[in-house]
């Protein structure tokens, strides 16, 4: 680094002009004052760790910054609530300059102005490696947030638009240099790249599947299978998931052959989508579909049932059924 | 590690019992959901990393988890907030065991024990190098809070109880083995040492010090000179800081022929005191240190006067002057 930590937090506050109304208190105090509305808080925080959530090699700093607040803003869509302020903690490895260290705060900035909440406060340092932490608070109105522990058995499962395209992407970014090459020439190959480096959190859409009646919902970070049995674990019940139901991405629909991989699989397995699954009785889903596709323009489809017992069970359409294992995801794998 | 990094969650969730009542949904879910009461909100964040922060050597994970948030806390204390609820984000070494993590965490627990605080949520990681980030959310009354930008020619200078133990612990930790051992078999030795290893978040004295008409306040977590130095920059004034004021603490003062150091000097610079600095009108000032006195035993000791133009000035008990640099702790440094 080139610049001392105050020069750097002087910075980054130029950078990040533009507060909310309810900021008392914003960055280079002690502490930020935010006005507390009279609903409920909702909070949540997350730490992207450079060699096990991202390479700097395949991600740019400011699709990074933008990640970083939108997978917070996911936590807080899959409760229902507003996100309102975010918190950043950042461990700078020696290797970083200072362009690159204002690229990773644009992108933070243009994610606050995409969801409309203010960056209030935050800490710089240096560190062997790059991370990332922030923490993003939000409200919701008392008694309306949706945990993952609503589930019942006869609840329909449903996920908004469609799986599987950041497991795609991933698997671009990791393939060889000529399948790499392939994929970049396709719009699928872009789109596949594009979701993995700037996904979308689905705030209106949490919001209206909560006014719906969704009982539990939860965010798909860590695959289908892995955050829909976390599901029926805090809920105390199983799932049955209609494989041919599953909304496959297009774009890795189109790009399976290209990267061979099972297009199912990655939508199963892979994380990082940010699509939101949620549980409702089956008549609230076709009422939160019809919503969900007026007012956003999105897809919701059910893709299986709560059912009494635990575990996760694969329909094929054949009829037969097999476990699908919850092999998501897992930080420590 | 040894565990998933759900079977750490959920390891981690049983340890933290006890939870504050405006909890609505606490740890394991996508977010958590705190009751917002009618003030307003103060929040905070802070990274602590290995190597820059503290070294595993020399500090145990009870420790470092109970400092890892009381410095969050002690940044509340300084806006005159109080803390309430928490929010953890680790990135774990693959060298760190079960047990160590566990340690970690009872060390929060700790600490949100001692400052009434419930930890609602988080994120474990895996990593490189060891990382505790961690952001604090507090409650302070509409228009209390106490900015750093507030202090006004004329202004008395004030600190909560002596400057210069942690600083002092440092130095014993890292001095040969001989002087260890030497510091080690005197109280002030291992008074120096606590300081260093378990700070005190001065959350009671910051509340005292807003309702005695404090107008600006900082916690010294990078020094005296640095810390005061931004309280000036902030607010457009300048210091003058009688350096015979300045209380040195008594251990440090014991200590320092034996650890070869000046005793005013590390009370200058020496961060990680996280006692509080505010800038008051002198009579109000003299009410609230009667009243520290009173309430909570803690001396509140004026050691200068702000004045217009910048910068810090330390004038001589023979009256001479020099400028103070404003020398603490820079991370990037």
């Amino acid at each position: 680094m080139d610049l001392t930590e105050d020069e750097l937090v002087a910075a980054i506050t130029r950078l990040l002009t533009g507060e909310a109304r309810d900021v008392v208190v914003g960055l280079g105090d002690d502490a930020a004052v935010l006005a507390a509305g009279t609903g409920q808080l909702v909070v949540t925080t997350d730490m992207l760790v450079e060699g096990v959530h991202f390479e700097r090699s395949s991600i740019s700093p400011r699709d990074l910054g933008a990640k970083s607040v939108t997978v917070n803003v996911s936590d807080i869509a899959a409760m229902g609530g507003s996100p309102r302020s975010a918190l950043v903690s950042i461990a700078l490895s020696p290797d970083v300059d200072t362009a690159w260290v204002i690229e990773l705060y644009g992108g933070m900035r243009d994610a606050c102005a995409e969801y409309a909440l203010a960056l209030v406060g935050g800490d710089t340092n240096r560190g062997d490696i790059l991370i990332v932490a922030v923490t993003v608070i939000g409200q919701v109105a008392p008694g309306r947030a949706v945990p993952r522990s609503g589930a019942r058995p006869g609840d329909a499962i449903a996920v908004t638009d469609s799986l599987g395209a950041a497991a795609g992407g991933l698997r671009v970014s990791q393939a060889s240099a000529a399948v790499r090459q392939a994929a970049l020439s396709k719009p699928w190959g872009r789109a596949l790249l594009g979701a993995l480096a700037r996904p979308f959190a689905r705030v209106g859409e949490g919001q209206t599947l909560a006014r719906s009646g969704a009982r539990a919902m939860i965010d798909l970070s860590d695959g289908l299978a892995k955050d829909l049995a976390r599901v029926c674990l805090a809920s105390g019940v199983g799932a049955r998931v209609e494989l041919n139901a599953v909304p496959v991405a297009q774009a890795l629909r189109d790009g399976a052959e290209t990267l061979d991989v099972d297009a199912l699989g990655l939508a199963l397995s892979g994380g990082e989508d940010y699509e939101l699954l949620a549980t409702l009785d089956p008549d609230d889903a076709d009422a939160a579909a019809r919503a969900l596709r007026e007012r956003f323009g999105v897809t919701l489809t059910t893709i299986g049932t709560i059912i009494e017992g635990d575990g996760l069970v694969g329909v094929d359409a054949d009829g037969s059924e097999k476990p699908i294992e919850p092999e998501g995801w897992d930080h420590f794998a």
